[in-house]
């Protein structure tokens, strides 16, 4: 084979390619040499990083110029690769949002590792598009979904696919939903109004169900947002309560979308009751576990997912707990015939056959929306072989532990005090005083590089939100952010509102 | 700043961390600088293998005992990356489809560079999550919109965002478009039966265009596939008619998607022409340029693009004829505000402010289903910049000079025949034998390693598809792939269908 390729190089040679008139110009390297030493210069260049991220800020205000070096037009001519790669460590990396950094708690992002960053660069090399077709990528993201679908209890006929993230991993579990109350005939035919669709989520859902209800063409007034306990948590009792409510007005309950720590302040939905209250009523019962569901690898937590293992599907990320570079989101169907049956479609060039390329159907592109999909199984598979997932389960705990060392210190600070309770790793507290002041106390925090924690608002008080999420966080990061809070809390003039 | 984090530190020793009884366990490396060499080894086998792609097959069978290496359970404890890393080089590498290779005609896959997975790497160490916040990732990913809009002459306006695929900016555009006619009410009531929405694209156009009105709640059945022309492109009399008689049985027209480039053999649909279509009846023109709107970078194939500057949104894919690594697709629409008004939603955790992390409104994440999204800017960034625009198109239009050398070829042998057009750069032909004996070709090539094209039905016929995208592809590998096909022909058995 391989002499058959050359001779017929060599054919060309005599031939002359240039009577073609063919250019051979590729985007290989001139020089291979040249162009290994340059690469070899990045990775170490991101080595330096990694392994001192303490000595930075965790955030940086962008300067003016740095940000008009990105108002150049589209370049026309070719660039040398190490100009591309200095504007990167010159004036990408440094003003970056942080969350590599142990101080990063602004908002539920991971921290990444060197093993994604590396996982990643195979992938990106080997260039696979984990649409489908006969290949070992394709089997290495059946192994993760294996393992996921093990990790949850879940059947061996359940489905599973990689996604950018929870967001996507949300619509699709609602389209699998709308199928599963009004069969494949709604892919079709479309939504009629006479369908009268209802879906029930917690006022503290992550927006992304909404907007897959939206997406859907359900619309978001037909999601029902369910009051919260004084643990955040979603409302059993309300919930029955609209069920039976919407049932009574003639309406089509379908859905029920619990989380798994929400984003505000890390609530568990008591998923054991809200699955029985969905099979009561032959609703779908989805669970939005978008960093909470990888609890699962660490004992303690575990407990506090019971229920979820009776999830008709379960959307969260790797990305967050899970510390896999960015994006890695995942999707977990209980019922794999009717998640196949809500996305596969016939296409003459999707064909599929028992040998050759074209073999090993089903594809994952029979599982979601994307058929150009990157290998984040990969990134993910490297994760798991070389950390185990006792690791990653321990390094989960870690962020719970510093969650309620956080808390204890909050609590032995007079002038500060805790807005919700601590189920997990997120921390919303205030300094005793206005809403402004605390906003002002953030913004200082975040522009001092110290400590990065974000605001939201919680029965309509300002909070300063601490989710601990990154391995590299220790509890030196949460004793910085205790003290630089107390010293700019003090430092700030207090302004009325 | 750093000494205040330092002296916490210190104090934290003083006090003994055991006290807290908070493990301190990361996930970074034991020893930096045996990983260090690791890595640097992983890098230059990465490197090995694109320097001498040619050596390997194109693609190859997957031996039984490969597969199951896959079918471990998820491990528990640590291994080494060393170990993770053979697995990769010895069991996934050799047995992915070979997109990266020249001689990889199979599907429109691009075929990576060098330069893409570098960039990759830098991506996956930052490890940004473009969702939004004020960082300069976000900063790269708006210096791409403004490239991609200039290149198509859209106005300042115009909104775009990276995204997976075509497949998600094609339902992105559907959703835009959706908005356009029934006004931002309808992400709020969701779709009523009394709105009748039809849409319009030809019979070759790509199933994402359908799976769209699927998930968007239309239904496909509200798609009208409109017939093609002898050239394969959307035969524009039909669409005028189909659009009539929509409108005389009042139905509500909304969309026309036109296609630069189809799936199957490369027709451009008359762009100019459906854009004044459209716009004479008030309908949103939405071009799926998925591997043909990157012709723009070449001059001679833009002037066949002519009208798409006209397009209300354009949705295409960098990691085609971009050479981008998977995934970077991208969604470009005219109308910044109605791309906006069709995704953004309020949310407590998603604040917006003037100063601090939170700066920077309106964000990505405003302007699609996505909220955790990978730097896809990063790669495409770095591609353009290193390689230039104009060499950029240059291997786009070497693609299609190809395509045509293997035309002639195929014209001057009389045991081949021409199964369409060559428009760009796919190829569709069959030796002059039964279906059944070009399905036995296409494998016998593909399991030979020396070429891989796929298979199609054209007119009912099978056809052997040749799709030249990778810009590695030499004349040498088109004459393979003619000099291959000849010899299995005349090899293999004709059997009877």
């Amino acid at each position: 084979m391989l002499a058959l390729r050359r001779g017929l190089a060599a054919r060309e040679r005599r031939l002359g390619r240039g009577m073609l008139n063919i250019s051979d110009e590729t985007l290989e390297p001139e020089d291979w040499q040249d162009f290994r030493r340059q690469g070899h210069r990045m990775l170490d260049d991101m080595f330096d990083y990694l392994e001192n991220l303490r000595d930075r800020p965790v955030w940086q205000p962008i300067p003016p110029e740095v940000r008009d070096v990105f108002y150049q037009p589209m370049p026309s001519q070719a660039g040398e690769l190490s100009a591309a790669h200095q504007t990167f460590m010159q004036d990408i990396l440094p003003y970056a949002i942080g969350n590599a950094h142990p101080g990063f708690m602004g908002w539920v992002h991971g921290g990444g590792t060197s093993v994604g960053m590396l996982a990643e660069m195979l992938a990106a090399g080997l260039n696979a598009n984990l649409g489908g077709r006969e290949q070992i990528p394709v089997e290495v993201e059946r192994q993760l979904v294996r393992w996921v679908r093990d990790l949850f209890s879940f059947p061996a006929e359940a489905s599973g696919l990689f996604v950018t993230g929870t967001s996507m991993a949300n619509l699709i579990s609602v389209l699998v939903a709308r199928t599963a109350m009004l069969g494949r005939a709604v892919r079709v035919e479309g939504l009629s109004a006479a369908c009268h669709l209802t879906a029930y989520t917690s006022a503290s859902a992550h927006v992304s169900i909404a907007q897959a209800m939206d997406m859907a063409g359900i619309g978001t007034l037909a999601l029902r947002k369910i009051p919260l306990n004084a643990n955040f948590q979603m409302d059993t009792v309300a919930l029955e309560r609209a069920i039976a409510a919407d049932i009574a007005a003639g309406m089509t309950p379908f859905l029920i979308a619990a989380t798994a720590g929400t984003v505000d302040v890390g609530a568990i939905d008591t998923l054991d009751e809200i699955a029985s209250i969905a099979k009561g009523c032959g609703l779908w019962f989805h669970v939005d576990g978008a960093y909470g569901a990888l609890g699962m690898l660490a004992s303690d937590i575990a407990e506090q997912l019971k229920g979820i293992e009776r999830a008709d599907s379960i959307a969260f990320d790797f990305h967050k707990w899970g510390q896999v570079p960015y994006d890695a989101g995942f999707v977990l169907v209980r019922d794999g015939t009717l998640h196949h049956d809500t996305f596969a479609s016939p296409a003459a060039y999707l064909q599929r056959e028992v040998r050759g390329m074209a073999a090993g159907s089903p594809w994952p592109c029979d599982y979601g929306p994307d058929l150009s999909r990157g290998f984040r199984a990969l990134k993910t598979w490297f994760t798991l072989q070389v950390y185990g997932a006792e690791k990653l389960g321990r390094v989960i705990s870690k962020t719970c532990a510093l969650a309620q060392y956080l808390r204890t210190r909050i609590e032995a600070e007079p002038t500060l005090e805790l807005l919700a309770p601590v189920a997990l790793n997120i921390v919303c507290f205030r300094y005793r005083s206005t809403d402004l002041h605390n906003a002002q106390i953030v913004l200082a925090l975040q522009e001092s590089g110290i400590a990065a924690p974000s605001s939201t608002t919680l029965n309509g008080q300002l909070a300063i939100r601490a989710a601990i999420v990154n391995h590299r966080t220790q509890v030196c990061d949460i004793d910085a952010l205790i003290e630089a809070t107390l010293k700019f809390a003090a430092d700030l003039p207090l302004e009325r509102e």
